[in-house]
């Protein structure tokens, strides 16, 4: 048996939406499947080939393996292949795009052996999420579209951590362009950058932003400028991301949405025109590479 | 010319929407102008009559003087006449339905003067919000169904800050009921009691939720108790609204999406199923009037 999902890229916060808004990208990572009769085999081509580590460690293997858990099933042995394209460590989403890919993929061999003991997307949002601690990438790669997503305590000391997502559906006129920089980031490192505490105001501002941005997203493309606006953590961290945060201010001093793209460092920019060519320009002289992306729907299996 | 402005009440956070999220409800304030040779009479019936300031001072006065002087007209006298229905000092948003009915009848009189200078909805969101400082309430009354509500700093020390609102069109099967106490709460207070700062997660929480209470409130009415919950100021404010708070917990353990209305001490409860009898009954037995309600549309001048 051989099942292959695509799964897209995705950008995560949209400015105020921290830990909450995201959305899926058109930018797509293959995994390939085969059941063998034992053992592991695991081939990457393209983004990361040279320093994902391969073998059981690998996360698309232990979101396989969560998957065929989940539903419980399992399979003798396991060839993998992982064609890469979404960029490491810009901002994109590279590592819930690898726990969403290896759980659909699973989920594709489970609906083949046995079709009642299909994960469903809810499930696919709980199990992916739990492997970052937060939704906002891996339910935009399971849903597709935007997403608003949110996490609960348990109600004890021995559950999971519960995640939640719904889909919204993109308005038709806006158009997604990232900057993606050279340089990489470690959201780990930049999650240190956010403080403990911050003041009332600035919580109940990205409150109310962050309640925009789902009326932008999906209605009012006009109010994105304002709807972006964040106080939470892209100020926080801008130290760490001069380039991006010398863009993001560039744009939106030019009227044009853009924000930090997850942790950064890539720079993701909503607008209803086309990106002016001489920002384009600009950008790719500095070595950013500048691409047109669409709104991608959630990952699927064949 | 006489002209009568029927004004909605209105419910502000929705739980964790602070200062952002309001809902119009069916309960009316009526104001009636009246143009007249010169002076100033007031009469106001209802609730407050006994306690509002009347004469120029008086908060409906002031708005029509507002609206009028927005608009670029004078009248030589007015008689004003308010028949309130809408508490005072209960979280539904008295004050600002004041602000907006008088500044809505002011803006019925300019139209019969000159319809070429009435002022636009987002005209009357901003003067109403100025007059609280912040535009959930206002713009609700302004608007009607829910509204999302931000404010901007002003560009400059001298230009007055600015505020913005959306509609947002309630689902269909959520019902509206509210336990109003006895007692009175004033806003000024409450705001005392929230903290100057606030941990990260906790700010992050209520983003999650803000935003996804904008989809609860139009899509998925399903999600209306996760959508509610909030960590800004509810807990923060319990010890001063203590009835209040042992209302909204008793609700949300029987899975009612409750939260406090405004700055309290009523109870907001969202529901798509008839509310519980014997709730209502021991509500009712506490000495909370408890009122089903409809989701009001925008104040309407005649």
């Amino acid at each position: 048996m051989t099942v292959t999902a695509r799964v897209p890229a995705s950008t995560a916060n949209l400015g105020p939406g921290f830990d909450t808004l995201g959305m899926a990208l058109g930018l797509y990572d293959e995994i390939t499947v085969t059941t063998t009769e034992s053992g592991l085999t695991v081939r990457v081509e393209g983004q990361g080939a040279e320093d994902v580590p391969w073998g059981p460690s690998h996360l698309v293997v232990r979101a396989i393996e969560r998957g065929l858990e989940a539903a419980g099933v399992w399979a003798g042995g396991l060839d993998v292949v992982c064609r890469n394209v979404i960029p490491h460590s810009r901002g994109l989403g590279s590592s819930a795009s690898a726990a969403v890919g290896g759980l659909a993929a699973a989920n594709g061999l489970v609906a083949r052996l046995d079709p009642s003991l299909t994960l469903s997307d809810a499930q696919l949002v709980q199990l992916s999420s739990e492997f970052e601690g937060h939704p906002d990438n891996a339910s935009a790669s399971v849903l597709g579209g935007a997403v608003v997503s949110w996490s609960e305590d348990p109600a004890d000391e021995v559950s999971p951590r519960r995640y939640g997502a719904v889909r919204l559906t993109v308005h038709p006129s806006i158009r997604v362009v990232v900057l993606v920089p050279e340089e990489r980031s470690a959201t780990a490192h930049t999650r240190g950058l956010l403080p403990e505490r911050v003041p009332h105001a600035d919580a109940a501002f990205n409150v109310s932003r962050g309640a925009l941005a789902v009326v932008a997203l999906t209605s009012r493309p006009d109010l994105l400028l304002t709807a972006t606006e964040d106080r939470l953590h892209q100020g926080q961290r801008a130290s760490a991301l001069p380039v991006t945060t010398r863009w993001v201010s560039a744009l939106r001093e030019r009227g044009i949405a853009a924000v930090v793209s997850g942790a950064g460092p890539t720079v993701l920019a909503l607008t209803t025109e086309p990106f002016p060519a001489d920002l384009r320009t600009a950008a790719e002289a500095e070595g950013l590479r500048v691409l047109d992306l669409d709104v991608a729907d959630g990952v699927r299996v064949s």
